[in-house]
């Protein structure tokens, strides 16, 4: 047997596995401020990018299909949170715009208490090696996936975060 | 600001969107198959488990919610991927059995040349420092939730794998 292979794929399990461990730590996180994850995520990207907030950009960023991130979209402006409008510059794009209790959503999901506990068990020399190894993977597939629009957001050098 | 919750964040953010663009280029990988990657997965862990394969069993190792499972296991076996038996000797027990339908998948899904190739970039050291720190994370949250039945799959030791 190819041990290098068969490395590869156990690795691949573990790195899903701990995701959605991290997942649901979080997601009892959010719980306590009836945030659900996948806004958070878009309500943070959207806040960041600010006047660059498009359907689009968020497409590219998260690598979800369009389809998705459109229908939670739609949710989100359903519940309030964000208003979709075309822009008028550029005629295809959507931009979004964050709501003030779009805003308040934001604010509770900087707490990642979660996160930091979960974290708690590496040194800082760690936190830093997992940081390059992980983006030398994102930076491969990238490459492999031919995505050349891609937001590489954080960025690999953690110090420029 | 607290630099050290700023890294967490961030590390999470790329942890997780890495995570994305894994399953996107293995997505691609299965549509060749007509597989869908939550039931290769899942039909991965009966193959493994054999007659200890029950649904409370995939619930523990995946750390999905019961409800996310039981849907899919039903999906499935509408596909004829599995059967679901009530086990006789444990009412409560709802075994699985993987059909020829789902071995044959079962069989494909071994194919991972998307992982391999992501993983290409890494030296075989890394991989295991790599290892290494995963599960770290993993293990201290499956402390913080308390998730005593927890199946640690695959092994924190890459050579038990």
């Amino acid at each position: 047997m190819d041990k290098s292979k068969n490395i590869n794929f156990g690795l691949w399990l573990l790195y899903s596995r701990t995701h959605q461990l991290i997942r649901k730590t979080r997601a009892r996180e959010f719980d306590k401020y009836g945030i659900w994850g996948r806004c958070a995520a878009v309500v943070e990207m959207a806040m960041r990018m600010g006047r660059n907030a498009t359907q689009a950009a968020i497409v590219n960023e998260t690598n979800f299909e369009r389809n998705t991130i459109s229908e939670q979209l739609s949710r989100m402006e359903r519940d309030g949170i964000i208003i979709r409008h075309r822009d008028l510059d550029r005629k295809n794009a959507i931009r979004i715009e964050v709501t003030e209790k779009g805003r308040k959503i934001y604010e509770d999901s900087r707490n990642h208490d979660s996160i930091d506990s979960a974290l708690a068990t590496l040194t800082e020399d760690e936190k830093l090696e997992l940081w390059r190894i992980v983006s030398k993977i994102r930076e491969k597939i990238i490459k492999d996936l031919n995505l050349k629009k891609a937001i590489v957001y954080p960025p690999s050098d953690p110090n420029e975060f």
